[in-house]
């Protein structure tokens, strides 16, 4: 369980051989031994070509095969013990208590999958019956059932060096579907990547999957990622990233000979609405729980309140007064690399110089701190303003949030109706308020993914109903979510078989239901025996 | 009740601004009174911003008054009577059993998507609800439900001109979601368009539809198709068609600023596989099913069998004797428009004129017909050729058919291997031949979106099991169907509630069940109120 910097392809550790780099601690600038390397064009090739060949076995076998095989990736995660703690808190700048925790929500996701899967429902099983005597032709017997879409390339996110990384949520479901997966590992955390993917290779040998069910592959995305994306096996990506990056990726797959679907994550501003009542009476708590939210983990979170709206008067200036109070208390963190701190302190610097924007608390300067840290901001722009400059719905990916004041409700409104798609929206109402604002809810429920209510948007909870998702520019496809079990979605298609030998069948059509799943027959919801 | 030539844009019936033409008899070549208009640009977007006017209360009203609207729709087409009959026949050459079968299959397409949504399992309603006392971190109530995608772009296919045209499966599918419908009307059948669409404003009217829930534009593809994808409101497209038409939509759709979905349903062989055992115990009977299969509708279907295989011996020579037999008997039909005809022509020489293609049967020809004909054609290839050239792949649209001839199951193998995604899949087998052959029908399930046995493509069956969908380029999709109620997911996309207020929940939702859907409650399905 060392770091070797090889690369992982078809159940073989291999050197890159495209040279070498090293990873970066962002706490201190200095390099992180040993040397690493990166994947040549031809060694994604084999990659890719493994991952093909291990496809229709992996999509055919028994789904608690493959149940299996997920519980032993968190398994084999879990035994990595200190040494995946101790190199991705040195890649990353995140604390133990975070890194522990990413862990923990990475193996209780492949568990939930794992769970997941032998339920059947995501096969969404439909049998529609023959009647042989229907007039005036027949119906012959019609069976449905989602399968694996085929390889899948996965790309590691910077912010979760485990959870949505190398065995994340992408990751997770795309096996749970039965797609072999290829990660693009993040070069944030390379050593963390290895580690990951040193686990899922013990976990697939000793559940006997094919070879090439899973590859890491480390290198540029303009190299490695792009050859991923463009390899004609590839039936799906996922990527959860920037938007510059998020839609070269699409753009790239969308010009491929066979059009393949993408799905990218990408900035949010997610919008936090005050009304009037809730504010009145719960300013000062909600200021607090607001900056709580805005500087977790440096605010290097997707679904980071970067945006807060409310009505002039009293009630939200002492909002504003408690927010700044709790603000200029919160220290400069460490940043996830140098990239994304340069970024985030030339996007507060952008933003705070255009008209109308007002900087009105920050928190502790990064001067004199080693490493690559990031100030915590809080600016304040009036709604005709913000609505007036498009560059103000930028997103500042870090601990920075810009208060939209609004004269009146209708500047609210208006406000709201300006921004693009977001991952969530937020409302502030105290009991009974909302029903109010039946048109404010409307519009922001159609620019989100998810709604909630008299809470923050960081905290994404991995379960059955999460969408973690949303209107264009947030993903690049309204449909899916990439957190929680309709993730799994994504990644598979139907087929029908028709008139077909009832002694072929898989298992999840056969007559006597061995799954003991829900089927829907003749269009009836059961889990009978045909 | 008659035909005005104009145009349907938000609930008012208007004369285009970009010229006139006339519907064309492929029967005789002649036009058809009355002269008819074509939508201007302006108009386009008229017409969707009437949609997205009608956006919010379309997608937010009861199920039960969506479904109303579709059943009206149903009613009112079926009220249109002869006149609609006797147009389509005029415009598009087909008998008149074909129309009214179609009709019918429109009409009941448009019910079952009312019965459908009523069961609510289109919503995917997921409840996972609160964990108050969880450590470390307790759990908040989520729920999760589809909900219309937003404004939807239909083009009418010319070889369905009611059951896939403007009152068609997108049609209803799109509207049974929530999503107001722009249908761009096919100019091969324009004044049945019309009849259609005066239907469809009728039922909206009497069940007090927003104005913009549905408009009908005519027009060029390459003007008023290219406006519709491309206007920001717009949020899905459906369209089956050519290869070329599809991928200009694909690509379209691609390059927007936002970029979208499409659902294409292009091109298909629809490769039949003819079994060693089958064929020596079936050949004539196989043959006879065959021949009908090809010349159902002068071959314009996309399930039409464009590629039998078999293996070379006395059964494969009894078979196309047989077959050879049946289509010499087949009258040259009159195809839908001149265009199809011409493409058809020439597609059959270019594909007869490859090295090693053999001209084995020929129906009638077309000499001395009045119209667009297509005469019947079965042509034969050996493996070997059939592999080594691409150009043996297109599709003729049209009633021709090649029979790839191989020596043995390997050759079979690697014809099938050589091949791209396909809408069908169809396997001739004797009882129990089927289980010797698990990596061809693993290669050719692979390949296809529904695999059927011992029967033949033609004939979509309108249920919940139907996959008409298939890997690309049969499609642009391949997780979709565009046939069958599964067809509604295309136009959906899921919305999370996080502690929502209890009294605001929409119906599908709340803890009572009041529409007694089956929901996943905590991972488990249940119809029980919470």
């Amino acid at each position: 369980m060392t770091i070797t910097g090889k690369l992982l392809i078809n159940g073989e550790w291999i050197d890159g051989q495209a040279g070498t780099y090293h990873a970066v601690d962002p706490a201190t600038g200095q390099e992180l031994p040993p040397s690493l390397s990166k994947a040549s064009i031809e060694q994604v090739k084999q990659a890719v070509a493994a991952a093909e060949a291990a496809s229709s076995e992996f999509r055919r076998m028994p789904l608690q095969k493959r149940a299996g095989f997920l519980r032993a990736c968190a398994e084999e995660i879990m035994a990595l013990g200190e040494i995946l703690v101790t190199r991705a808190m040195a890649e990353t700048g995140l604390p133990k208590a975070r890194i522990e925790g990413e862990r923990g929500r990475t193996c209780g996701q492949l568990n939930l999958f794992a769970d997941t899967i032998l339920t059947g429902e995501f096969l969404d099983v439909r049998i529609d019956t023959a009647l042989p005597d229907r007039q005036p032709l027949p119906r012959l017997d019609l069976r449905y059932m989602n399968q694996a879409i085929g390889p899948v390339v996965v790309f590691g996110a910077s912010n979760f060096p485990l959870a949505f990384s190398v065995a994340g949520g992408d990751t997770a479901s795309a096996l749970a579907a039965g797609c072999p997966v290829l990660v693009k590992g993040h070069s944030s955390h390379p050593g963390t990547s290895e580690l990951v993917a040193q686990a899922i290779a013990r976990a697939a040998r000793s559940t006997a999957m094919p070879a090439g069910v899973f590859s890491l592959l480390m290198g540029s995305g303009r190299e490695v990622g792009s050859a991923l994306v463009s390899a004609p096996e590839v039936k799906a990506v996922g990527f959860t990233g920037s938007f510059a990056g998020g839609m070269t990726l699409v753009r790239l797959a969308a010009e491929r000979p066979e059009p393949i679907p993408v799905f990218t994550e990408m900035g949010s501003l997610n919008p936090v609405v005050l009304l009037p009542e809730a504010l009145e009476k719960d300013a000062e708590k909600i200021a607090e729980g607001f900056i709580g939210s805005l500087n977790l983990g440096v605010g290097q979170f997707c679904t980071n309140p970067g945006l807060v709206l409310g009505i002039e008067g009293p009630a939200l200036d002492r909002f504003v007064e408690s927010a700044a109070g709790h603000l200029a208390q919160q220290p400069a963190g460490v940043m996830l690399n140098e990239g994304i701190s340069q970024a985030y302190t030339q996007g507060v610097a952008t933003i705070s110089g255009q008209p109308g924007v007002n900087k009105m608390a920050v928190g502790e300067a990064r001067d004199g701190k080693a490493g690559f840290c990031g100030q915590p901001t809080l600016l304040s722009v009036s709604a005709a303003d913000f609505i007036a400059n498009h560059q103000l719905t930028e997103e500042m990916f870090g601990p920075a949030s810009i208060l939209v004041r609004c004269r009146n409700l209708d500047e609210l409104l208006a406000a709201l109706k300006s921004l693009k798609g977001q991952l969530t929206g937020t409302i502030h109402a105290a009991a009974g308020e909302m029903a109010d604002y039946d048109e404010l809810i409307d519009e922001l429920s159609q620019r989100v993914g998810r709604l909630l209510v008299n809470g923050f948007p960081t905290g994404v909870e991995v379960c059955h109903a999460m969408v973690h998702g949303g209107p264009f520019p947030a993903t690049s496809d309204v449909r899916f979510t990439s957190v929680g079990t309709a993730a799994i979605k994504r990644f598979l298609r139907p087929i029908c078989l028709q008139n077909y030998p009832g002694e072929l069948f898989p298992e999840a059509l056969q007559d006597s239901n061995p799954l003991n799943i829900w089927r829907l027959v003749n269009g009836e919801r059961s889990r009978s025996p045909l």
